[in-house]
């Protein structure tokens, strides 16, 4: 069957039409019969028994658009090209472009850029290395790494097929933060290739955003990186996730009137992103956190051979409580979930303490869809955009790295990453803080500027920092 | 000292001023008296007891600058922070940028670039490899891929010092040709870690410009990358200075009423360029080809522990002379130098048959100033802009990307280099061919329509296209 677009609205139809065959009026007729409205026609080619048109065709369903589909394909002389949509018509060539930022546009224009001239500023950095900052994109660009094997929720769809991702991220870069981000989708899933990869990279980039790479190779590719590399390397699926949350989760606690260091918080769900969230949750002071999956209750009672679990073992559940999901959660103030759709029931939700606050993250379908426990929680927030409190790393990674370059920090530390958190929560003053609204909107646009801000006085006052940037 | 920038005309000096010490007129006096012409004052910042000023001044030589910078240091109270000129300006934060082509300015356009809308482009991909070329910015993309050890005239620099030449090269490609070009520095010098990293990062890109890499690493490195690729690899010093050259040696002949097979040719250096430039003459119907280096005149006779010369002796040279250029050159039709400067003698060029052409591209210096030897050639083309007739890599790279990118061809082979030079030398019309010009400037906006149409013919005629592009 063709693959249908499900987007609704607006679809672009490529058809063929033998002139001998078919007038163009039974085209338009099937198409309005079956329930579109064509709303422009753009003819592409037309030769002398073919041409080819694009019909601009308003729908009111997703069903319309198949129906449509199914009508055109059943005349005669008709021949249906292509149904696109705007999400793909949006990614027709790709949605990012290099530019210049000055026209070459006379033999003087061109020395200067190129040869000759552009041998001195080369010779300026050979001495200098530094300099590499002040006078080549290093400064301001970033690259947006994956290898395609944990895209989304679609798992390993390889590099050519995470693309699309890596150019979105690098749009939302230069959109909310002016970075110049470009994605680099590398052809390999083996941890050292990767990791000579982006090193052998490195030169042109002031900093790396890993993406979407599977557990648990992304840990060990990370930490070499980190360890390797004189420029900030952040895994955006761990640590982005992880400021998020946290950010939600010191509004979640001061709307409440708890401390996170009394708090009892269970982290659900224990990969990347969930070892990353209890990091950050240990760092700004939390004593009591449980990790549960689907194994059960994370413990150091027992020994784990996955040694991100037995670092996990070590460093949580102090009360080595033992079982599965119930027995952690009750009595809990916070779930955090980064599992799996469904899984949190009104029942455990009720056997926590009292104005539970819960962080249903899973995606696309949450731990518990806000409307089935609303009445019997505190706060509830998710990952998806049609709730209140969407819990979205585009909160986080613009304004980190635009803080980490402009002070050339040379990492991204847990100082940095604490403050980013603390950044985006304080945007929500006292009086606008409410149950519905303790995470600020991905276009407001202050984030960026405070995360910035705090990060580069983080990065300065944790010793990072290579610059000190002008206000 | 001081690194004072050679370009003349305006320079920005950035001074810092401690008020209690100095006024400002003493700074602005001293700069007069040293013959500097202050055209604007910028106050960068100000504080109590100092001030930092950007100032505009026209100076009307180069050694007027040093003597500025001199005066100004020996001033109390005077701190000189930094010369700049044009060049080092145009140059600050790097010379591209990375752009969205549509702005996200509200939900609808984020969940359509980015999630959850995105994952359905992943999906078609994931589908259909070849959609890559559709749906990511792979179509129009290349990496302009150097590991900094032969940059320009300046050798083994490193990646860092190279990027700014990448970046103007990815400003060239855009601008003559609009193929977003990426530049990507390499930390290694090993051959199999840069063919490695190349291959890694294949994947977002639709071509690779090799560019700066030494020889005669650079040659296994094209060969293996164009074997183990699907996607046109050119190693631009060889491949491009070969294709202008024969373009301009096309219309040499031309001119001199001489045809290739007949034509008795030197070529003075036999490394990477000399080499492509060699193998593009014999694909070209050159019968009559004799290489010579610093040892000699490469020959059959010998064997040659390099291989690229093994090779060499095999396929020319088809006389078996021997000794050094005085013996090569006697009675030659066309000298073609790749050597070093002013290797090449009156004596040598009287040594050649009548009417001799002379390519002289040894770069900064040619192997013969063309004002030493106009009055004994027929016809003397250099590397240098400041002469007629110059050879230039800016004429074919982006046309022959440009078309190979179109037709979406899985390499560049010699049919596509041979289109390209004889489109090169076809935007001169038989009326405007003369000796000063032999070859087209790189401004000249029909060069890049013409290579790209020739290639693209080439490419399908050859069957390495896989698309037929719209005319």
């Amino acid at each position: 069957m063709r693959n249908v677009p499900m987007d609704g609205k607006t679809i672009i139809l490529r058809i063929e039409l033998d002139t001998q065959k078919v007038y163009f009026g039974a085209a338009a007729t099937a198409i309005e019969q079956a329930g579109g409205d064509i709303i422009a026609i753009d003819v592409i080619q037309t030769g002398r028994d073919r041409t080819v048109r694009d019909l601009t065709v308003k729908v009111s369903e997703a069903a319309t658009s198949e129906r449509i589909s199914e009508a055109l394909e059943s005349l005669p002389g008709i021949r249906l090209i292509n149904v696109s949509d705007r999400t793909f018509l949006l990614h027709l060539g790709g949605k990012i472009s290099v530019q210049p930022k000055t026209p070459i546009q006379n033999r003087d224009d061109l020395s200067r850029v190129y040869t000759p001239e552009v041998a001195r500023v080369c010779n300026a950095i050979h001495e200098d290395l530094s300099k590499a900052y002040t006078l080549t994109i290093k400064r301001n660009t970033v690259a947006v790494v994956s290898d395609g094997t944990a895209v989304l929720g679609l798992g390993d769809i390889g590099p050519y097929a995470a693309m699309p991702v890596m150019e979105g991220k690098a749009m939302l870069f230069k959109q909310f933060a002016d970075v110049d981000a470009f994605p680099i989708c590398l052809d390999t899933q083996d941890t050292e290739a990767i990791i000579a990869a982006v090193k052998a990279i490195a030169p042109g980039f002031g900093g790396i955003n890993l993406e979407d790479i599977s557990s648990p190779r992304c840990f060990e590719i990370e930490q070499r990186l980190r360890e390797e590399l004189d420029i900030p390397v952040f895994h955006d699926d761990q640590h982005g996730t992880a400021v998020v949350l946290y950010a939600g989760l010191l509004n979640a606690l001061k709307l409440t009137g708890r401390n996170i260091a009394d708090a009892r918080i269970v982290v659900c769900g224990i990969g990347a992103a969930g070892t990353a969230c209890t990091k950050m949750l240990l760092a700004g002071g939390a004593r009591h956190v449980t990790g549960v999956d689907r194994e059960g209750i994370i413990c150091r009672d027992h020994h784990y051979p996955n040694g991100m679990w037995q670092w996990y073992a070590e460093h949580t559940n102090e009360e080595r409580r033992n079982g599965g999901l119930a027995e952690a959660i009750k009595d809990a103030d916070v779930f955090i979930g980064l599992s799996a759709g469904g899984i949190l029931k009104r029942e455990l939700i009720q056997s926590m303490a009292p104005d539970p606050i819960i962080f249903a993250m899973a995606n696309p379908e949450p731990e518990i869809r806000p409307e089935a426990a609303e009445d019997i929680v505190a706060v509830i927030a998710t990952g998806r955009s049609d709730y209140p409190n969407q819990i979205n790393n585009v909160l986080c990674f613009p304004g980190i790295f635009r803080g980490a370059l402009d002070c050339r920090a040379s990492c991204i530390n847990e100082a940095m990453k604490l403050a980013a958190a603390e950044a985006i929560a304080s945007v929500i003053s006292q009086d606008e803080l409410s149950p519905l609204y303790i995470i600020p909107s991905v276009f407001n646009q202050r984030v960026v500027e405070e995360v910035r801000r705090r990060v580069v006085q983080a990065a300065i006052a944790s010793g990072v920092a290579r610059k000190q940037p002008r206000e």
